[in-house]
């Protein structure tokens, strides 16, 4: 008996060192707060659930704000939600989610091509706007926070739509941004951090850290056409999107060296790319005896934006997997064709992060979303990369880059061609060392990035801020960081200096020239 | 029985639970090493020790190379040392630490004063280039460790005299500095890290983030200055230092938030400022008893470097300390003066560290050197800066800033000034407050900084460097930096048009003059 109170009294010792050993290091304040949380759908979602859950698990009230209709948002086990009801339905939302047109050669001129792809762009920022607008006129919602704000401590939000950081400002409350980035480093302008065109390069430019001279000349011109659309977009307004984002205290930001180029970070800049590597559970029974076999499988994914594809585009797909002694689960919502293979099986949903690391996972085919690239880096999968749209070709290069993986095109894609790549990464044994040794570096960090993220978010709990990390260059106007005024003292100081020294040799010549002429 | 050997065996693991804990988080790759560290003398040796005793305890072996006659390097528990001879002996470094002239009004001329401090500077200087010499130019030594060399890993450095990175350099192995600072900024030169002088003040100066037009005038002079003494001070040599320095794998900067302005950092550039506050023991018992009492003690040190005072200068801070209540421990190495009073104990060497984190530790009396700013403020004890030389004016100045300290000048010290200043930060209870928030924030770190430390060491040596970290900003001229080419060629696109635009301007009006004259 008295073995066995020791042995459970042990139990909960060496239960509660472990917690401690999965909590955090140095500074370990149990303290228990409030966190509101105002997420983006789609696979911004993913990190930004994953950071909440643990949230929820160390202890705080964690409430997250979303949309009634919503794509992938919902409920979790460590964290209440707050919903708010939005004009459109999950049809319109269907239609968004609807992206046959970037598998597609269309048929049409190249004009109309454009314009429909124009559409739609259009009808996404349409229906971001009008969620955002929903949130934001909501009185009822905002009221209702409003009179908790007492007990809020924080908000947690993905400033892609800076829907959370303009609550964040109304409710007076410090914000911490979990984010992949924003187009035209708008992110980096805001935190205050430098980023020389000269070897950093701009959102789909497709370039690396290497440019020779015309690369470097291109990225130049995006990064000033950048600065003046940022300067532009929001003039007349009372505040700047940049300047309201740079009231963030913290940026934990989805980026990693292994992936992206080394380069200047500010000090509220804390980097967190694969953050969702370690969220992760057992394959379900029958996907896990489903999978087995000697020679692996692969997983196929294009991202929660894509619903479906062209049939014609589909078969070209199948027709490689039947032809490959992997097994294959497609993530797939769209028509089924006829013929699917014996080693294909198509679902839904997909527990991705779960399969890829699965022993048996030899291949990756992605659309090179950052989540799904991380995710494979993580666990050391080689990557058959169809880039679609937004930073997916970026990403794709860069990984491409690195020899472990092989971009395709997906308007072009043809059952060799995929089936070629296929085996190169499945049997070429060099992709497989390459991403192993990436994937080595990439996990050797000091810290979990998921443990990072919830250290800092209850740093700012803590502290109501971050404001000793807040660089002064955010109180600077553009004049004053490049010391342009300077510049120009200096330069009249110079020239006033170069003008007398002419004149008093020009005059010292001429009393020369009349000594002379006088003699 | 059963229930005895459970319990063994179950302590056991939560000791080893506990281990990992006090270990590292992610990546605990168990492996063993062997680290050759090439330190510097004086305060710089603090840290370098630490980290070579936490090294030695992770079961690496480390070799610590240290000149035979040094001033306070030496042998340590948990690392090798291997001595070179030097054609200076214990005299002659007791010359150099001689500093009294830093604490003295000179009856001399100003120009015989300056002189008289450069040619402090010189010896020390000197001093440096002769320890370098005696080290790189042992052949013996040399080939002996590079006998050796297949085994080591990576070479441990203060980079601040180049020994150790040269050393590396011909050693062909990577390295890791630990360092305070570059004067110049030539370490986040070397680094490739931008560091604007619109808001990054430079060495010396004295200015914070926030400066005035005139200010960041003097500024960007002090700063263009040091550009072209990089330049042109190691014009004609093989290899420059900034570029020699940029083969550093991993930058240890002992730099915090709490105590420097926040400005953009490299990815190498890993931030460990007061790495050294956990580094302790408990007091002998005998100063245990001595310095308890209800009105606590205050610590009074003036750095390693500073041996003695003028007799003048020490009764000064004597005649203070008979009034007050508090006892004083004075490390003072120099002549003791005739009257000291019984609350004052006079030591050789002190425990600094440990005297500082004791609960009775009331105000600390500091030259302002940076490792003892950093215990202080680790320990949240409020401080009397004495600030003589090198970083010390601007550290100090940075503290008082925060309100955790108040600065006297060494060189006009009164028993009254001095006496009110330690009356305010005893009795004034804001200075602790201040002291205690700006702590809790300092040391708010996700890792402890001697951790950190051990793991990008560890990491350097598993993985032969830290290339994914290396920006490609080191590979670039200074003209492509600043894209001076691209801007060139930009302004002569644009010129070219303007030019055209106007000749066919011209063209088009002598057209339609000549048009209208017919008519």
């Amino acid at each position: 008996m008295l073995g066995n109170c020791f042995y459970r009294r042990l139990l909960l010792l060496l239960w509660r060192a472990k917690q401690t050993t999965t909590g955090l290091l140095v500074g370990i304040h149990s303290f228990s707060g409030k966190l509101l949380v105002i997420p983006m759908d789609g696979s911004h979602w993913v990190a930004i659930k994953a950071l909440a859950q643990a949230m929820g698990r160390r202890g705080h009230k964690v409430t997250v704000v979303i949309p009634e209709v919503n794509i992938r948002m919902g409920p979790g086990k460590h964290y209440d939600t707050v919903t708010f009801p939005v004009p459109y339905d999950k049809a319109s939302l269907n239609i968004i989610g609807t992206n046959k047109h970037l598998m597609e050669k269309s048929s049409e001129s190249f004009i109309q091509d454009m314009r429909k792809r124009f559409a739609h762009m259009q009808r996404i920022a349409d229906f971001l706007h009008t969620t955002a607008e929903s949130l934001l006129f909501n009185a009822t919602l905002i009221s209702h926070l409003a009179e908790q704000v007492s007990g809020f401590d924080a908000v947690l939000t993905d400033p892609m739509v800076p829907t959370g950081t303009l609550m964040a400002r109304k409710l007076g409350l410090p914000s911490i941004n979990l984010l992949r980035g924003i187009p035209c480093l708008m992110d980096m302008k805001a935190a205050g951090c430098p980023s020389p065109p000269s070897y950093v390069p701009r959102f789909f430019t497709g370039f690396t850290d290497k440019m020779n001279f015309m690369e470097r000349t291109i990225n130049t011109l995006v990064s000033t056409y950048c600065y003046v659309w940022m300067g532009r977009r929001f003039l007349g307004e009372e505040v700047g999107i940049a300047e309201l984002l740079s009231d963030s205290a913290i940026w934990l930001q989805r980026y990693d060296f292994t992936m992206e180029v080394p380069r200047p970070l500010m000090p509220n800049i804390i980097l967190v790319g694969g953050i969702n590597c370690n969220v992760r559970n057992p394959l379900p029974e029958d996907l896990e005896s489903w999978v087995s076999g000697e020679h692996g499988f692969v997983v196929f994914t294009l991202g929660s934006m894509v619903s479906d594809m062209p049939v014609k585009r589909a078969s070209v797909f199948l027709e490689a997997f039947r032809q490959i002694p992997q097994k294959v689960i497609w993530r797939y919502t769209g028509q089924i064709p006829d013929s699917v293979p014996d080693n294909v099986r198509i679902m839904e949903w997909v527990p991705q992060n779960d399969l890829l690391a699965h022993p048996g996972a030899r291949a990756f085919i992605t659309h090179g979303g950052s989540h799904g690239l991380f995710e494979g880096l993580c666990h050391a999968v080689p990557m058959v990369m169809v880039p679609l749209t937004a930073d997916q070709p970026d990403n794709a290069q860069k990984m491409a880059s690195k020899g472990v993986g092989v971009v395709l095109d997906i308007m072009s894609i043809t059952t060799e061609g995929l089936l070629q790549g296929l085996n190169a990464i499945i049997n070429d044994t060099r992709y497989k060392e390459r991403v192993q040794k990436l994937s080595a570096v990439h996990k050797d960090r000091p810290i979990d990035p998921l443990q990072l993220s919830v250290y800092w978010t209850e740093f700012v709990m803590r502290h109501k801020g971050a404001q000793h990390l807040r660089a002064a260059v955010l109180e600077l106007n553009w004049i004053q960081y490049f010391c342009l005024d300077v510049i120009a003292l200096l330069a009249t100081v110079l020239l006033v200096f170069v003008i007398l020294t002419v004149k008093c040799f020009k005059v010292c010549l001429r009393k020369l020239g009349r000594k002379r002429k006088q003699e």
